[in-house]
């Protein structure tokens, strides 16, 4: 549940800095930050070695990342090498952190997390969201916000920025919800809605998923399809360790992909979607069972208990799903499959059929499919975790704010 | 047909140089470069403002290019402006110049392209391939590329590279063709049967073919899928300028995205890949014609002229395109479908069922659907603007070299 070693990549801003001294100076600050996090502690001479800087040019960078908080000393390192030992660098646990919050359909819940990646403070409220304005949900996720805030502050820590996940399609301006079904939103301003002061971004709850498993998953490439599903299904394409978003930002729209081009209208426009097979609705109706609440919960637990009708429903949706699969991994080659939220609780029942079709309509060896170990709790994690990278990908935006 | 203003992107190298003095350097050259391909003939001091550096650094690096033969002073610019007229600068005509061929399954062809991107020289060889050895077929290329040379070298042009266009799937090791059915290639080191001393590149014609796409295309967005199809049908995606490989370097795939998943059985392994609707042999057997040269130009001729059975067969092969590109743009949003190569020539015949399939099955509005203007020539003068490119990227290393 580490990063992997080495990853040194940037997620966004340190990329499109200009390309100018000072543009060079913020961009190795990120280095050095994203260096230090992923292989840390680490003296300044083995920065300098990770990413082949002068000794002088790192101490330096190093001296400012200490004065703002963001990297901190632990005292000489052991002598255990040649030469006068160097102190040895950390991540700070003070400082900024990054709040990541989620709107499900049946819950809110609030996190912050620290430089180092620990969660520090978190709130979850249950209950249905489905019926409530967007401007009510605004207004209690930002009492959450407040209390995770209080909790945090108290340690030593302050909020550098806010990541929301919504179960719906987010335009790239990264606040505008413009279709969240299953809330009842349609072109929703909820970066409008939340409070001013602090860099807010809103994005769909499968990038989350995605992001969270790239960044916290054991040894996740960096080419992956993540595909999870609540009510829908959705998907998250990973390319080089970067989101594929798409021009409007509605990629990964997997649910709607035609699996059987005859098959049943599907409220999309299509007919014989994905979700028409393996959606929650879907699932439910092939097992003779009535729409409830959890329904994860029950059809696992059913299935588990031997229950046949669930375990044909789930065979038939893992059966869709290594269909649309097949698809997606033959346009887009990636590393691995992995099965997110609550397809990774499904994963014993759907995976035997999802493997036979996708095995069987590939020559050679298939994509391989893994069963994420986040589960649902990707999305909120991811959302925390990408606020606390962009302090990582340009520590000098903090210097300007703190 | 002229590359879209100030599309300064680069497409490779210059992304990843160290980030040091020398790299920035190496980097600015690379703006420099790009800038004036796009916008020129511009002055020092339009250069300046278009890359946001200093005049001082501009004339520092333009003094360098124009030493490398890169770049050329045209004398003053008409003082239409306020000011001291500045001299003019554009890309020069002479130095270097990329080497672009193309290994088809009919026919073989090289060109030279200067940096200002003209085609200079040109050699083509008609005649089938399919029961070549691989050996035999490099041979008859580097006589091809010879000849083109010589042209090129008499005009004042030396060969800064060369990229090769295949039927086929190419390692990301951009040597190796994995598999190219069409000539019976099964892991053929084509990079190691071609000249030395040059840098040679090897890519799939699909992806050449939307490289030329994006770089000569009339207007072409930076997101947008590519499908051409010649024998087989094939397929490359553009997101944000850069094609996207897969982690084998087999992204695209499709020709073999399942359409009807208990269809006809594919030779991939699969069933009712779109291949077996749309592809050449397919069409043929649905007009109910036998295999023959010029498949797609008598195909062409006779929906031309009215044949009933070929235009149906065309509408066929057109709805099975709508229902895999569904697929495709639900998982993408692109900006974009362009149809290419030998799609581009039979649209008249395929747009309508093809169109109706993706705006049933969508939602709001349709991704829209383009028709290449460069149709079969794309994949040749693709490989031939990468090696121009490559150049254009890095402009160091033909300093280095020259």
């Amino acid at each position: 549940m580490t990063a992997p070693p080495h990853d040194t990549r940037t997620t966004g801003n340190a990329r499109t800095l200009p390309d100018t001294q000072q543009g060079m100076r913020r961009r190795n600050l990120a280095r050095v930050m994203h260096t230090v996090s992923s292989d840390g502690p680490l003296s300044r001479a083995s920065i300098a070695s990770h990413i082949g800087l002068t000794r002088a040019a790192v101490s330096s960078l190093v001296d400012e990342l200490v004065r703002w908080d963001l990297l901190e000393e632990l005292g000489p390192e052991r002598p255990s090498r040649v030469g006068r030992p160097g102190s040895a660098l950390a991540v700070s646990g003070r400082g900024p952190a990054g709040l990541g919050a989620e709107i499900g359909v049946d819950h809110l819940a609030v996190c912050a997390v620290d430089l180092q990646g620990v969660v520090r403070a978190q709130a979850v409220r249950r209950g249905s969201n489905r019926a409530r304005s967007p401007r009510s949900v605004a207004r209690e996720l930002i009492r959450l916000t407040r209390e995770v805030t209080v909790t945090a502050e108290k340690e030593g820590l302050w909020i550098s920025g806010l990541a929301v996940a919504v179960p719906g399609l987010v335009a790239r301006d990264g606040r505008t919800v413009v279709r969240a079904p299953n809330l009842g939103w349609h072109d929703v301003d909820l970066g409008g809605l939340l409070p001013e002061g602090v860099p807010v971004t809103v994005d769909n709850e499968a990038n989350f998923g995605a992001l969270a498993e790239l960044w916290l998953g054991a040894g996740t490439p960096g080419d992956f399809l993540h595909v999870s599903a609540e009510i829908g299904i959705g998907a998250a394409i990973v390319v080089n360790g970067q989101l594929l978003r798409g021009t409007r930002g509605f990629a990964g729209e997997l649910g709607h992909v035609p699996v059987r081009p005859d098959g049943p209208a599907c409220p999309c426009g299509g007919r014989g979607c994905l979700e028409q097979y393996a959606g929650e609705e879907a699932v439910l109706r092939a097992a003779g069972m009535e729409p409830r609440e959890d329904v994860v919960g029950v059809l696992a637990e059913r299935a588990e208990a031997g229950d046949e009708a669930v375990r044909e429903a789930l065979d038939q949706a893992g059966q869709a799903l290594g269909i649309a699969l097949t698809g997606a991994v033959n346009l887009l080659d990636p590393d691995t499959v992995v099965l997110g939220g609550a397809l990774a609780a499904l994963s014993p029942w759907l995976l035997p059929s999802l493997q036979v079709e996708l095995r069987g309509r590939t020559a050679g060896p298939a994509c391989p499919v893994a069963v994420s170990e986040l589960g649902p709790q990707g999305p909120l994690l991811g959302a925390a975790h990408s606020a606390v990278r962009a302090v990582l990908d340009d520590p000098a935006t903090v210097a300007e704010r703190s």
